[in-house]
């Protein structure tokens, strides 16, 4: 069954990867499915065709057959549930890479997000200044233990996982504010990730959509 | 094999049901597992016998057998996985199920964490009175989609399942905020899901170590 996703016909970051579609794409070549992209531009993510497919109006979306899913960390999972290659055989191992999942999205990302939003949500009031340093140890407070937990480990739980997948996506974020750099097996973390050739492939992928 | 969880010595919100302990305890109590609880101090909770369950210092953790888990996403996932009652069966259902889960915790929550959070985190600021309505509105853009889907239907998608567990905590949070009444479908569902004998059970139980 065709596999086809949704992505932002112009993405916000002109082509940079950090637009989730980014992550399936990524999930996808990990496990050697193919898949077709659907463009939609911002004015379509609020009309009724795509709100049936993903309620809140975002990308990306998967069909699969009668199957709809939004929700990047829903995807993925779905993926590696479904494909070998993202989750490991055994039931201790599987749940522990399923955490790292979860772990990246609910707590990891969250003060990312805040951060690297702050400029463009209140970019143009009076305090954003004086409030960056906070948000700054906010990551710094994920971080911290995240760097102690890895220590010198190539991947989060043995083998490159669904979890290192969403983990190093979301980390990838923080590039541009230099936080990473504080935290230098992070850094070289990310960077094993970006290296591996089903990132590459699913970052030429979108850079491509964004510089026809 | 028992399994154990870990909560709050204390909680902050002194028992309203907050603590993320409660959608662990919520979750075994609609599959039907018995479970014991190992209370720790927020001392405890940052010294190298907890961090080796948690990373981050948090509660809740899991452990049953050999296994150890954290991120209550991700318990609440191998407990739905697990058990009978929080999943359903057809595929497809299922991964909608799970998309569910994973839209409360990155889509829904952060915002409402944010709003919730500001008043303790930055409540001596001077320009936290005048972002409260920012806030405000980010957690809207989240509630009014997420209103409109749901319609006059009593769970997200058919039967109760780990999605409503999940979505209705989180918006749980929204409560002494009055937001959530500005959309009635909404506080009807968190109503129903508080309604449930498995969730009253679960709150008890986190209230009677709160007032003990």
């Amino acid at each position: 069954m065709t596999i086809t996703i949704t992505a932002f016909e112009r993405s916000p970051d002109g082509g940079k990867g950090l637009a989730r579609d980014t992550r399936v794409r990524w999930a996808l070549e990990e496990v050697g499915q193919p898949y077709e992209v659907r463009l939609v531009s911002f004015r379509a993510m609020k009309e009724p065709a795509h709100l049936a497919l993903h309620p809140f109006g975002q990308i990306p979306t998967y069909e699969e057959g009668d199957l709809a899913l939004f929700e990047t960390g829903a995807i993925v999972f779905h993926i590696a549930e479904r494909h070998a290659g993202l989750l490991p055989d055994n039931a201790n191992a599987r749940a522990r890479a399923i955490t790292w999942m979860f772990a990246a999205l609910n707590t990891v990302e969250p003060p990312i997000l805040e951060l690297v939003t702050a400029k463009i949500l209140e970019g143009d009031k009076p305090w954003t200044a004086e409030r960056m340093p906070l948000l700054k140890d906010r990551v710094r407070a994920r971080l911290g233990p995240l760097s102690v937990r890895l220590g010198d480990a190539e991947w989060l739980e043995g083998a490159f996982s669904a979890g290192d997948l969403m983990m190093v996506s979301v980390l990838l974020r923080l590039r541009a504010s230099g936080i990473l750099d504080e935290y230098p097996n992070l850094a070289a973390y990310v960077a094993r990730g970006e290296a591996r050739p089903a990132y590459k492939r699913a970052f030429d992928a979108q850079l491509a959509v964004n510089t026809r």
